[in-house]
C-alpha cells in the first residue's frame, strides 16, 4: 500500500515537474456552419491564458467536406482547406494536426461547431454510423493512454463518445424543449455505449475516470454570447483542476 | 435655467422611452489579416449581451479587397464577399449595412482586425491618404448628429478620426517597445487633427463630446487572448455609460 502510494505521489510529482503549462486546442475551420465555432473557440483560448495556461492551436491539414455561405446557409462549391480557415481563428500560429506530440501538452481541448461533424468526422453525413477522422481518433487515444485530461464543447463530445468506450460526457439535454435543437444526437451516443449526462449551458459534465470534461455551450439555443463564454469557462476551470 | 434644464432632462426621459436597447455591430469580415479580428468581434457580442443588450450585426455587402490564407500568410486569388464572411462571426444573423436605421438601435461598435482597413477604409494602402467607405461614412456621421454613442477597438479608431473633425480617440501607444507595432498609425490619424491618448490594453479613451470610446485591444502585440476580452469589455462599458 505504502509503496503503492509513493509511487503515485512520484508519478504526480513527475508529472507536475515536466508539465509544459500549454495545452491543444484542435480546430476545425472557422464558422459554425463548416468549421469550429468562433465564439466557443475564442473562449477557450481566452479562459486557457486568463488560467496561465499557453493554447497551441492544430487543424487537420485538409480539405473541408464543403464551404457554407453563412449569409445564406447554403453550401458554396469553393474548396477550402480545414488548416488555412482554422488559422483565422488562431491569428495564423498553428499547426498540422500531425504535428501534434502528447508528450508537449498537458491537455488538450476540442471546441464544437460542425467542423466537428464535417471535418473531424462524418456524424453530420453518417450520424451514429460515422467515422472520426483517424488522426484524431489515434489523438485523443493517445491522451487516455498518457492520462492527459481532454475537454470537448458542444458536438465535440460526439468524438470522445465514439472513441473512448463508456466514456461520460453531456450534449446537453437529451429532450428538446424548444432550446434543445440538437437533442437527437443524444441517442447516437448513447447506441456507441457512452453515458449520457443532462446539463445546461452552465453546467460541466466531468468524467473522472477518463478524465474527460464536457460542456454543451451552443447545443443550447442561446443568442446571449456571454452564456457561452462563461460555460466555456467552467469547461477550461475543470479541465484545468484534472490538471493537477 | 430651470427651463433649458426641464427641456434636458425631457430629452433624455424621451431617450430612455424610445430607447431600443439595441446596439449595431459591423463586421468587415472574418480573420485579422482580411476581415474583422474574431476575438475582438466576439468579445464585443459577449459583453453587449452580458449588458442585456442586443447586438445587431451589419457589413458592407461588397467584395473584400482580397483574401489572405492565415496559414502562410499570403493573398490568394480567392474572392469573397465582405457581408458572407462576416456572417460567420454573426451565425448566419447579418444584415447589409445599408439596411441600418440610426434610429433603430441605441449605439454602434466597430471591432478592429486588417478588415477595418481592407474593406471599411483604404487605409491599409493609402495610409493618410485613405478614404473610408462611402456608407461607413455617412453612417458614422448618422450616429454622431443623432447623438448616439460609438465604440472603436484596435485600428478601427482610424475611422472615426478620419469622419469626425477633432475627436479624440486611442491607437494605443504611440512609440513601439517591442509590444505596440502599429504605433506609427498615430501619426496618420494626428495629421487628420484626430487627438491621440496613450492607453493601455487595459484602458479606454471616452471622447465625452463626441460620445466616442475606443480601446487598443490587438494594437498591443499580445497573446494573453483573456486581455483582449476584458480590454473590450471596458470598451462597451463605458459605451454603455454614454448610452444613459
Amino acid at each position: 500500500m505504502l509503496t503503492s502510494k509513493v509511487l503515485t505521489n512520484s508519478a504526480a510529482y513527475l508529472s507536475r515537474r515536466f508539465a509544459s503549462n500549454k495545452v491543444a486546442v484542435v480546430l476545425s475551420g472557422s464558422g459554425v456552419y463548416d468549421g469550429s465555432e468562433i465564439h466557443e473557440a475564442s473562449a477557450c483560448l481566452s479562459h486557457l491564458t486568463r488560467h496561465g495556461i499557453e493554447p497551441v492551436c492544430f487543424a487537420p491539414d485538409r480539405e473541408q467536406m464543403h464551404a457554407v455561405d453563412h449569409a445564406s446557409g447554403n453550401p458554396s462549391a469553393e474548396k477550402r482547406n480545414v488548416l488555412s480557415e482554422s488559422a483565422r481563428i488562431a491569428r495564423g500560429k498553428i499547426q498540422s494536426l500531425s504535428a501534434l506530440r502528447v508528450q508537449d501538452v498537458d491537455a488538450i481541448v476540442f471546441p464544437g461547431g460542425f467542423g466537428v461533424a464535417k471535418n473531424l468526422s462524418t456524424f453530420a453525413v453518417d450520424g451514429p454510423n460515422c467515422q472520426v477522422d483517424p488522426l484524431v481518433e489515434q489523438t485523443i487515444k493517445e491522451f487516455v493512454s498518457a492520462k492527459k485530461p481532454l475537454a470537448f464543447c458542444c458536438i465535440a463530445p460526439i468524438l470522445a463518445a465514439r472513441v473512448i468506450s463508456g466514456v461520460k460526457i453531456t450534449l446537453g439535454m437529451d429532450k428538446d424543449d424548444g432550446n434543445w435543437p440538437y437533442a437527437g444526437s443524444v441517442e447516437a451516443v448513447q447506441s456507441w455505449g457512452a453515458k449520457h449526462e443532462n446539463c445546461t449551458v452552465s453546467d460541466v459534465c466531468v468524467d473522472e475516470t477518463n478524465l474527460v470534461v464536457t460542456t454543451p455551450a451552443f447545443m443550447y439555443n442561446t443568442e446571449k454570447f456571454h452564456e457561452i463564454y462563461d460555460g466555456v469557462g467552467l469547461m477550461i476551470a475543470a479541465l484545468k483542476k484534472l490538471m493537477k
